[in-house]
């Protein structure tokens, strides 16, 4: 997060001029590129900046509050699942600025197609947080932590469920020398389709047709797998009872 | 499927020369745009032809072999999920041509990416049925009836139950009052992902972390949907056991 938020911001224009890690050398690694002061004490942070950041994973923001106490510059945490108020002693103006993509290191992705959830726990920490978010990215949406909270749900559906589906998927074609290859474009276009269209309407398959000889056909197949053949049976039944 | 590959084959200058259909409009309406006969009784059509492609929906298929008894000429259908030798009285050459994407009628697909899996009774069969397949894609695979069965199974997983996931994922949002437009990109990224990487490295999340804090925390906004936690609890034991 710190890696994609720093390229995206430095490319908007702004600097980067604290990066702090306990780890000296990471620091010093993503402070390079933009000339950035890298800091391994927390304390040696600067409130002479517009923002801090923390992107650090999910439980270990709240011991980064507690040694950022009493600031008085804005700070936001950049997570989906915590709420804003872990945030509450660290400033007058705190908040929430939650990138909703799955991000790996190293991989650049378009950040303006990204988009920016922000919360503040006033107008002032809010309205600054939209300004900062929509230099990076043309999706800026204010939400509150509990609308986060489901968001960031749907986004492991949507996310990390879909892409255990697809390893499932490979497992089946391993099993029969198939390449997974085969999938991709279908893969591909599962997605394109809901891009414009919603799921609801892009759904297809022998479940929607309540096709039982083909279904019964696959639970065949499945016999032996009990863990795929459970998949199968709980979606089957999710999609039949829509359609 | 009829409307997919009569434009994938007029684009690569193979000539229609007929459209069957029992509905005669139905007929008429494909037949149209490439000059072809529209017929609306299967004895009409011609054997002086170098391929029949049936494409029907499965549980039409065997009817229509019964009345395509004893041609001379290749007769294919296009199904994943049934077997070859549906076909077996047709004629002394038959086999399969099924081109292994989502295709919804009226959206043209970049066919050439589309991979067409074929089998044939005999060593001339298959060898018509890829020579075939390569004017209209890069991929051709001879696959057996037992693998592809496999494959069409796969294919369930990765679009019908994907899509599925994210039917689940856009009701969570509709019932916050958010927009499934915020979680699209995310959506784009986790099937582009897969392209290169196989879904086992490019599986992320807090069931892959096995972060238990994170996890109870879904649970909890789940409770009273017993079928989201169902999928939610099935799947996040599935990635934990492979992590």
């Amino acid at each position: 997060m710190a890696w994609h938020l720093a390229h995206a911001l430095d490319a908007a224009h702004h600097t980067i001029a604290q990066v702090y890690s306990r780890n000296s050398r990471k620091a010093a690694d993503l402070a390079h590129p933009f000339n950035a002061e890298a800091v391994n004490r927390i304390e040696h942070l600067s409130d002479e900046v517009d923002v801090i950041l923390i992107c650090v994973s999910d439980d270990a923001i709240d011991a980064v509050a507690q040694q950022l106490k009493n600031r008085n510059c804005l700070i936001a945490h950049t997570s989906g699942a915590i709420a804003m108020g872990v945030l509450q002693e660290t400033s007058p103006f705190y908040g929430v600025f939650y990138p909703l993509q799955s991000l790996s290191q190293g991989k650049k992705v378009d950040f303006f197609s990204v988009p920016i959830l922000t919360e503040g726990n006033n107008k002032a920490a809010e309205m600054q947080l939209d300004a900062l978010g929509k230099t990076i990215s043309n999706t800026v949406k204010n939400i509150t932590s509990e609308q986060r909270k489901h968001l960031h749900l749907a986004a492991v559906f949507a996310n990390n469920f879909t892409n255990a589906l697809y390893a499932e998927a490979a497992e089946i074609l391993s099993h029969h020398n198939l390449s997974f290859d085969l999938l991709r474009p279908l893969i591909s276009e599962t997605a394109q389709k809901v891009q414009k269209l919603p799921p609801q309407e892009a759904q297809t398959g022998p479940a929607k047709r309540h096709d039982e000889l083909t279904i019964n056909k696959h639970l065949e197949l499945l016999n032996g797998q009990p863990e795929k053949e459970k998949v199968y049976r709980l979606l089957t039944e999710i999609i039949q009872k829509k359609f």
